[in-house]
């Protein structure tokens, strides 16, 4: 097997398992106990504050662990958001962040605060600009993520914080898919971060705030973790945590250069192999081990299945392999393909030959899906015809596939009628006109769905 | 070393520690993916959430994993809260639950809602007629402990849920210290519980809400865990919680005599081995492995170091030891003695030699102690004299010691003024009154602090 899931957990790193080991016979005790076995778990747990501080950048009482990156994200847009209630009710995240701050941003919005959410390039990044549009005087925290989770872009952090220290508002930065590789740059002001994505055992998450910045927090706590991480300390786990944040950092600058040529690979041959794909994502400002691509005519759980009995673990985006039937919030903003979405990511150490593997075996997977489905043999139809295409009650990729198949029967200048009502359709078809260059003309209320107008332009 | 803390946190028993190793190789990926390793740790997932509501005694569907029990006890509370607050917004707890409830009341409290909380006898335990007397037309929520933390007293907690469910309100039974027992009795609605109370590993806490219990958490939320603990999955963790709660419940029934038996040597010979020392917490009605008292004129954390030196780690709920220099509420609710305060709790499997090496060590500890503190030796002091005492400013025990060596200068019938500004005084004035047969006649405001009048009888 090969597992190409990294993005969403890290198998644990050898340093990992061994601090782990060892600190379940000396840390399990409560540190805050007097007696020797509570000495020498605090001694654990101060010592792992220490170098995790230092992995991250911030000072020892800045730092604190959560059960996972997302308690961290949970208690850190809260904590902000509660501390400066008073300078106003005002949140910015960007539309890409990873769910845990988009449903601290929802509860925030139904508890009564405003939200923006700032909007994306085409190849998944912000701009400080428009993040300077979006600060407001009543504006209490803004959020960027250091990288995305989905499509790997990088996004300008140290350029977004400067614009919000400008304006006296600090900016929290969920750096879950980048801590691994090196410390956030720039003047953040809250950070947060998530073990087991660079390796460290499930149960870990980081959150640092800075000095100086207002925070509080609602909810009940304890004296433990400074008040910000309720419950008995897990410090098997973090001082594990630490030791292989350690041990990958040790070896960053070398397998990022290795990564970033595997993943350069697949972006570079995936078009090649396979017709009808758009590789998503910033091909050059992105995280070393993530490509994502989209696949035309496919459905991505089939996919994902037809990969796996390949023996390769991957995910996606695509709204086929959700239990909500949506497509990915983040290809959504980004405004491309969602359908056939697979996102590779890879753990460190991976060897190149499961990559060519990979790319050997990736073709016959896609056209064994699209045989299934009936998609189009790519740029063979022809001829005049249909203007309307009943896809009423037809899941992603049908939609997009019946649209393909009568394209070429209307004369160019001709429409097509899709009638869907399938959530992705809304996404997928603009998509496939932009590939297909076709000419997207717009959506509109149809009896039990949605109507998407194309015209032919070729 | 012998370490008598297990109520505190229980060293990881074997088979946890085997559990956990196997998982960490076949529980670490996503559960909610679709690929071979995603499938894997799902299969552990459900596995152990079957194993672990067999052992609470619930459905699986019923049970979730949280990252402690602190968190399954504040998300218990807020659930069930939120869940009946178009039923009221009253709140009942007993005076002596573990902070997690009280801290989750008090935070009720202060957005508007209303506690009652509950009185104890001088043993500890609750009365269901007490509860009965606490519901009112609009209460939500009742919490109970099924044992005392610091006491070992088992609460009637079957009795008090046949109470609440006539009423038609849900109770909470707060299970940390007993679960490891055996299955909590009776109709309870919502269970808490932390594996590392039962030498499961730190990270896993239990959460158990009865099918038909309204319940609705606030909070930002994600799709783990049926929306009631957000983050990652703790896989590997779970399955040793699980894995070892089953393991030590296998022999619970033996251990339990065993240990019991070894309580029941400290309770009976303490008070033989050292002079005034008070066993607190109900003879019968209480846990194999704890056993609690107070020794007069001793300093909690002196004694604690004493004893620490001597190899025995133990714990205290004297002020002495506490950050915020209060004394144990629960002590102060059972309205006993609270300096020089120790609690002995077993983990199974203590060999009883190490049980006579503390009854041997306890003497001179305790002795050391008091000469240190210059405590008064205990039945000699005699004669007429001094009126008032000040101890202002002088930290537990001071306050007592020092009325101890004037009480026999004033004539019987005659009155003690301590002048103290110490919290723990309040608590610990009236139990010396009452272990010595004076009168304590009350307190009053005094220049200073408060002045605590006391009247010799004999």
């Amino acid at each position: 097997m090969s597992y190409f899931d990294a993005a969403s957990a890290a198998p644990l790193h050898p340093v990992a398992r061994q601090a782990l080991l060892a600190s379940l016979d000396e840390g399990w005790a409560d540190p805050s106990r007097l007696y020797r076995e509570g000495r020498r778990a605090r001694l654990l747990l101060d010592a792992a504050r220490e170098a995790g501080a230092e992995a991250v950048g911030c000072r020892p009482d800045e730092l604190v662990f959560t059960p996972s990156g997302t308690r961290a994200v949970h208690t850190g847009v809260e904590g902000a958001l509660t501390g400066r209630r008073r300078s106003g009710r005002h949140l910015i995240v960007s539309a890409v962040e990873h769910s845990s701050v988009l449903h601290s941003a929802e509860v925030f919005e139904s508890a009564g605060g405003t939200v923006t959410r700032v909007p994306v390039s085409r190849t998944g990044a912000v701009t400080p600009e428009a993040y300077r549009a979006a600060l407001r005087p009543d504006t209490a925290l803004a959020c960027l993520q250091s990288a995305n989770h989905e499509v790997g872009t990088v996004q300008p952090v140290a350029e977004v914080a400067a614009v919000c220290r400008e304006a006296g508002v600090p900016l929290l930065v969920d750096a879950a898919q980048s801590v691994g590789w090196g410390p956030v740059e720039g003047d953040w002001s809250v950070l947060t971060a998530s073990a087991h994505k660079w390796g460290g055992p499930p149960g870990v998450g980081l959150l640092a705030v800075r000095k100086g910045v207002r925070f509080a927090l609602q909810g009940p706590a304890d004296e433990r973790e400074s008040g910000r991480a309720a419950g008995f300390e897990n410090i098997p786990a973090v001082v594990a945590a630490v030791a292989s944040l350690r041990a990958v950092r040790a070896e960053a600058t070398e397998e990022a250069v290795r990564l970033r040529e595997l993943t350069e690979r697949i972006r570079e041959r995936v078009p090649d192999l396979v017709p009808d794909v758009e590789v998503v994502g910033d091909p050059d400002r992105r995280l070393p081990g993530i490509v994502t691509f989209s696949c035309l005519y496919v459905d991505g759980e089939t996919l994902l299945h037809e990969l796996d009995r390949s023996g390769f673990s991957v995910s996606s985006g695509s709204s086929c392999t959700s239990s909500t039937l949506t497509p990915s919030h983040v290809l959504k903003a980004m405004g491309v393909l969602s359908e056939g979405n697979v996102r590779v990511s890879l753990p460190p150490g991976t060897p190149a030959e499961e990559i060519d593997r990979f790319l050997s075996a990736l073709p016959g997977a896609v056209a064994a899906v699209r045989e299934k489905l009936g998609a189009p043999s790519p740029r063979t139809a022809a001829g005049e015809g249909v203007l309307v295409v009943d896809a009423l009650g037809k899941r992603c990729p049908i939609p997009v596939i019946e649209l393909a198949k009568v394209i070429g029967e209307v004369p160019v200048g001709g429409t097509v009628r899709v009638l869907a009502d399938d959530e992705a359709a809304r996404l997928d078809i603009p998509a496939w006109c932009e590939m297909r260059g076709q000419e997207y003309v717009g959506e509109e209320p149809a009896e039990g769905g949605r109507a998407y107008l194309v015209r032919r332009l070729s």
